[in-house]
């Protein structure tokens, strides 16, 4: 009778922002799971939750994880890897109660679950203890190359994804050292962004993507954007493909 | 008269392989396409018209850009980029006659569209005419990293995606220098792919996979593959994310 209760784990990319970008598969999982669990910060909707709210099934339970409050500690600080992996543990834990109790929970994942998302905290956690199903999800770099229609890379390009956190210095070593870059986390670090990009001789090709397939979304050259305000769901793309055999404008 | 017949371009990402993987808009362009479109090799079967063969309709127009025979010809050799840019220019041109007729084509794309798919030859030499739209798919690497449940980034992490096609020296060089990589364009590169993995210690951390998503899908350590076996659709994945706050083994 266990093995019939056992629970399923399911992550879902719920992709960047644009319901219908959803994939079919994500859409049975919603349709089929008991629980639906995502990761919120506290007063804060949940972006994922947003994108397919619209499938949420009155006989579904809600799991909203909330992350602790800890703006006031620094994040190289111990007590914020303290506190940060305590929380994780113990969304695990809430999640483990509903598998164990033999219940289908997807964990919902803006974008695609396991890159950059906080999905994979719970999958380290859980996959080996339960059976585990990952369904990708769109990216919001494929949403925003998509929607700007950027050819990001070809042929024997070089891609490199940077998160805009890094310093000023290693995104300059980075951006100067590969054809094509996208790079995550803009926010408040356009100004250093911009830097970087201008050194590196990269700036007139970078273009701006904010809220990417989401109501709303803008996007320009980066080199036209008057200010350096950026949300948090903004992106930067930078396309190689410019010397390629077939390319128009290729060096022959 | 002109606007109403005015016919849109629409580049479709049909995911990796599982035809579950296709997103709903990608579904919706394909119920609501005239024509569809698609490179494939003469005598081979188009992979991404196979993912969607099932959702096409009796009054749909198939049209099969089929590649030049240029596998006697050396790829850096003029007189392959001269053929293949004008195999690229005829396919346009055949693509926009549809168009001017007011039609709706569907472009299919395996994957992504614009991440190193072919679809980008058309996309660059029809946006400008007509109204164009790009869907974008699963990428190969998110199907193939989602299915073995390899967490492939997570905060800072940088992410280098790789053509295997590249140099020995230039592989190490990069895959040395980065948190996380992908390499993609595996095939009869997996010697080189090797050795290069083994010469910057990551050859341990390696995961191959082997048609993602696809019936007969194969995967394992890279360390544990006795040959050096590789289909075109192959690709290789290492994980960054091992010294992160909240991961299971972090260094404190
Ligand atoms: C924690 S990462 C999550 C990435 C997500 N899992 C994915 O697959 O793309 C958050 C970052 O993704 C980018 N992002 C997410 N959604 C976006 C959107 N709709 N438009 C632009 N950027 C977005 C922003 O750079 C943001 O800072
Ligand atoms: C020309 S690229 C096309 C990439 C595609 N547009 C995408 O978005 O991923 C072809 C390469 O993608 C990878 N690939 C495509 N489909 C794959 C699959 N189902 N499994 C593993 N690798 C795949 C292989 O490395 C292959 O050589």
């Amino acid at each position: 009778m266990n093995a019939i209760l056992k629970g399923r784990l399911v992550g879902v990319g719920t992709g960047p922002g644009d319901p219908e970008l959803l994939t079919l598969k994500a859409a049975r999982a919603l349709a089929e799971a008991n629980v639906v669990a995502y990761f919120a910060k506290r007063g804060n909707n949940s972006n994922a939750r947003a994108i397919v709210e619209a499938r949420f099934r009155q006989d579904m339970v809600e799991l909203p994880l909330l992350y602790p409050v800890t703006t006031e500690i620094d994040k190289d600080h111990d007590d914020y890897r303290a506190q940060i992996t305590d929380f994780y543990e113990q969304s695990a834990e809430q999640v483990a109660e509903h598998l164990a109790a033999g219940k289908m929970v997807a964990v919902l994942s803006e974008g695609d679950p396991l890159f950059y998302g906080s999905y994979m905290h719970l999958h380290v956690r859980l996959a080996h203890r339960f059976p585990t199903e990952v369904i990708p999800g769109i990216t919001a770099m494929s949403g925003c190359w998509s929607q700007t229609g950027v050819p990001i890379v070809q042929g024997d390009d070089v891609l490199t994804v940077l998160p805009g956190t890094m310093s000023e210095f290693e995104l300059s070593r980075r951006l100067a050292d590969t054809d094509a870059a996208v790079i995550m986390k803009v926010g408040r670090n356009l100004p250093k962004i911009r830097r970087a990009l201008e050194a590196t001789g990269k700036l007139s090709k970078a273009v701006y993507v904010e809220r990417g397939t989401m109501p709303g979304s803008v996007s320009m050259r980066l080199a036209e954007k008057p200010d350096d305000k950026a949300p948090y769901f903004a992106i930067v793309l930078v396309a190689g493909w410019s010397t390629r055999p077939g390319a128009p404008g290729a060096k022959p």
